[in-house]
């Protein structure tokens, strides 16, 4: 029986890494999972260096994420790690991912899956055929207020969904930031380590994610548009992409990171023939829904009234707001969850499983191959392949 | 010299005419303007009891259109009407205000300025020879915030523009309500009565319009999808285009009768290389101007600190909420306060002068038609052509 | 029968007034009223300029008020005015009413009734000997969405109401703007021409009248607390009272001048043993019900689930903002409706009858000397008396 | 020199408890604490059961809080607790928080700081001579935004405060949750287990702390007025208490569990001579900053402009929501550095030092009591003693 906490092993998160404190948090604030054990940095002074901030036993801050895996898997079962969690740039995703796998240990790994959609393809057969727990960080769907629209639109509340409306509005690369000693813009430009897409992959996945997640369907085709707004970059800043989904409904996806002074409000609003609903991020606790013929309502975060599966994924009583990192633990503690309950020998809670995985990770890096295609075509549509 | 109110006969505007009334109160909340005459139905019945209810002379309700125009244009000097206004459906807008101008009458005209773009470029032509003023009513322009924006653009404040992104939600033909004994949905869903666009027709125009009158561009080419979602329709109800810019600047327009529960909530947001600026139709008396490094600011209606263009759209001190019907007044004050200035051999102060005209309307149409255009072919980008 | 506009004649409202303006444009806008006659100003030249920016007949603008009663009195009946309205400063109220009403003049007068309750009583009794028509303006009882609060309470919808917090805050008087050649801080600061109170009379007011009239409850006691902020200032700037109210409900009212920054948000929250309501000015077309087991509600104006109340007080559809402008319409709209059926020798519908009157401004200065012997007691609780 | 977590023994906080998950989410989600031992509850099967969920050590399960404190205080100090984390209710605070800070250890400890105000003044003394680090866990000071009105009224941005409202509306108690098996409900409405106020104690002393914290102001008088609106209830549900401070300004406080709907909106608004704030927790990671001369400023958590307090408290980039939890994890942060500073040697940076503390206490038993004594004076003020 497991009657201990999940033991996490960090590849990347060092000095300077904004998503790889967010995963500490989101992995350690409900008390069911640790880091200890970490290859922080390709700079094996900075490992060190983040290795201490975390009262790691140093003998378990590793060089590189090689030295990891192989001298953790050959440690006690009752020592060493169970799960792998990688949060490098998105060239260094593939490699440390199918290796954790190989090496016996369950994957958390942060968006988007891959470099390529071919590395996405090769990874997304090895999980399947690994038997390990594979989680893709898509924080956004692990809201409470998420979790109860799509429940809603499955319930059937909205009716046949008929429009889509997804956009992911920032601003903070409105100047050429990564000429300016700013780590997150420098690697998230470069094609050498975010890959062929910079906004489209970064923010445009999530919001490609969020829309099929919630509404339950799937793009069937589109039409995309990306534009390089900043004098000097190579990669897209910015960029719309008509969409059509495999149910006929309609939907339009924007992302941008040159939409001056926006911060990070990714907003979904989906509208059915009975009813209607809008969510946004920086408004995360509540969700409104919208009737033709009677007044709207606000449902709202830890209430009485919500789903199950919006339960699962609450923590605090409604007015005590929950945000970025609740949601980004959330996707961690169902992780967790589903372990426990196998370990058990139970069938976990389908909510547990509610989290986003393989599938997810190859749909996103098939938007991105699609999105770049389209954008250079000048035909209008576009189908939508993986 | 002018020491009277303008003398106003309406067309159209019966019974069971919303527009007929708001332009009623629109023309006359400032005591500048009072209806004196019209042809508000096809029906000499309803004409009447319209003219009664405003108690007007039963002399001056006139059985239809040219009946108004031929016995005003004889009427003394002193008694005549001074404006025509037309607020009858689309395809009775050309020939009454080709006959108006013809008659000696200034014209108010409410969108679209046509039926067909080929109506538009003759009725342009029409305007301008004239002599004669003429407003159409793009009611949305006339919210002393979106002048605020307009200023702030043109004062250079978000420096050069990047990014447009209009949207125009609505919810109300979620189901067939054109069968339900509504006349609103009826004729706006005939393509007798309507033309030969819906939605882009009736708020997609004014999504259009007021894209291009705040950001002072203008759309160079489109790539547009219209849907017809409710069976059984003819027109569009539910469409997104994707813009570029005469300066090189992108943008996403996109408009909805089908988004189930939404009422009017026409929202532009504008992005430049130094500030952002958001504005929505259900919270008109704020606009907000997002920095990228500094708090975004509130701007507000009413206050000491605008511009003259919005300052002579305001009647109220902030905190004092006006609307849609003053919005719509501004246009009608507007023209007034032109018409007594040139009467008076004066020039009109600038801002008086800042009411859509012909060119708005010409735009329009060619809007329509180049959206249609658009929505047929499967390339991807269509050149705007008027 | 009567076949033709309500004749208005003003008393105040010559230039730099600007409840004037407001008055009349609330008069104008639904084509049921028109001012023909006025004294605008103690000031003749004044008066004159105002006649003349309304195109009025010079015979028909007065030097003062008793000119205007007297001389229109003895106007032929089809010409002479049939409603006066008046507009100046608190301490020029009483007069002019109780002449125009024994005139034989239908009124509508600006709140405060009067400048003392000794006038209000007489006042009081005169409009109801009188048999005339009386309107006294408290604007923030005509907005759409405050006749469905106080329908909604009436139909019992939040159960027996418990609490009622209503807060007006402003900050325009944050600093001694009197001193500043402002004529609307002037007067109001004033002793002789505002009376014993400044913001507890000029808007405290307002926040009492709204308290009783959306819950239907009358205020029994209260516990008052005044300051004056501003140096140099002898009327009130700020204050707080606690509410009781005759149903055992407790409330509590905050008006402030000197909420640097505020602006106008007249706000209202009131819970009963079933459900809450919540409205503010600034967002005057939305209406929130909240509920202790289910998602709460926004009602909005224009929507077709509102009560017959809500329903006669509107003119746009949802999502077409009504402001402050039309708030005061309706109270003009509802005085005409009602003078039009009486005419006719109809009942007015209920709903038309619902406009502030003498009983409202006798209240509004039984509360403005009870609050102020309150605040001069150092007992807690004063009992309410007229 | 301390290279490891700090560890918490933790008194309360078992099955049911809502306020201990919140503890322990606060304490371990930035790695720096983590729980080693527990007295979780009176109910020694309750307390293991807790032991177990949470991964513990069974002999470091105590069955009451004198045996966790005497055995943990004879562990090697490598192994035994610093700090003992108490989350019982009211009446359950002041023994365990002496005994813990004669038994060596560090203590934070659930709000209020006692039963009755002469504890809390015992225990003042017993915090201060112990040399010890005692935080009292005012959660709302620890939001980013509060922290920055805090330092924007310390620099002098609003001038001189003239008027502070605070409000703390709920709505849970709405009908007599005690008696259904509301355990929440039972205790804070039980006079053995609260104290001699429910409303007032629970969320009164919340509001009033955070009119202090923020404004820097002192309470000098008050009057209070309390109700028992739920029939059978024996303690307050509801109340309002107008204030003076220390420098003159004015204020009001209310609180309210009866406010049918509400959530947990906690609200300031703070006016000085130059300008004012405002804040709300549900909407936490925003202040609105009120100018009178020109636009209101939204400042925004995360972002690049704050203050270093705001900096300190903060975990995310602008527009990543942070909630509730991360503000109480501010609490235990600040502490935890504060802690490993002082064990350094070092001076804490002062942004550190600023967690609630044995001053607070004091002052909430103190508000209280003297809000219960105003409530049974007849005469308006009461002034505020310690």
């Amino acid at each position: 029986m497991v009657n201990k906490k999940l033991k996490i092993g960090m590849i990347g998160g060092g000095p300077g890494s904004f998503i790889g404190a967010i995963h500490r948090m989101a992995a350690t604030m409900d008390g069911l999972m640790e880091v200890v054990a970490g290859a922080f940095s390709s700079n094996p002074e900075k490992s060190r260096q983040t290795g201490e901030e975390l009262f790691l036993d140093p003998s378990r801050v590793y060089a590189n994420y090689d030295d990891l895996l192989d001298k953790e898997k050959n440690l006690p079962e009752s020592e060493r790690i169970d799960v792998v969690c990688i949060v490098t740039p998105n060239h260094v995703h593939f490699d440390p991912t199918i290796k954790a796998l190989k090496s016996g240990f369950h994957v958390i790994l942060d968006k988007p899956m891959t470099f390529t959609l071919e590395e996405a393809k090769t990874l997304y057969d090895a999980i399947k055929s690994s038997g390990k727990l594979f989680c893709l960080t898509h924080t956004y769907t692990g809201y409470p207020m998420i979790k109860e629209a799509k429940s809603l639109i499955e319930k059937g509340v909205l009716g046949k969904i008929r429009k889509v409306y997804v956009e992911y509005p920032q601003g903070w690369l409105w100047k050429k930031l990564e000429t300016e000693d700013n780590k997150q813009a420098q690697w998230r430009t470069d094609p050498n380590q975010s890959g062929s897409s910079n906004c489209m992959g970064d923010i445009g996945t999530h919001a490609f994610n969020l829309a099929e997640y919630v509404s339950g369907l799937q793009v069937s085709h589109l039409c995309a548009h990306l534009n390089i707004t900043v004098e000097g970059r190579v990669l897209d800043d910015d960029g719309a992409v008509l969409l059509k989904f495999n149910n006929g409904a309609h939907g339009i996806l924007t992302a941008s990171q040159i939409n001056t002074g926006a911060e990070n409000n990714l907003k979904i609003r989906i509208y059915g023939e009975k009813a209607g609903l809008e969510w946004e991020q920086e408004d995360n606790n509540s969700l409104r829904l919208r009737w033709p013929d009677k007044p709207d309502e606000i449902y709202r975060a830890g209430t009485g009234y919500l789903s199950s599966l919006a339960n699962e994924n609450t923590r605090t009583p409604a007015g005590h707001p929950e945000g970025y990192i609740e949601a980004f633990a959330n996707l961690y503690r169902n992780f967790a969850r589903t372990y426990y309950a196998l370990e058990a020998g139970k069938d976990p809670k389908k909510e547990w499983l509610d989290f986003p995985g393989a599938e997810d990770g190859l749909r996103g890096m098939a938007f991105v191959k699609n999105v770049l295609a389209s954008n250079q075509s000048d035909k209008k549509w576009t189908p939508f392949e993986v």
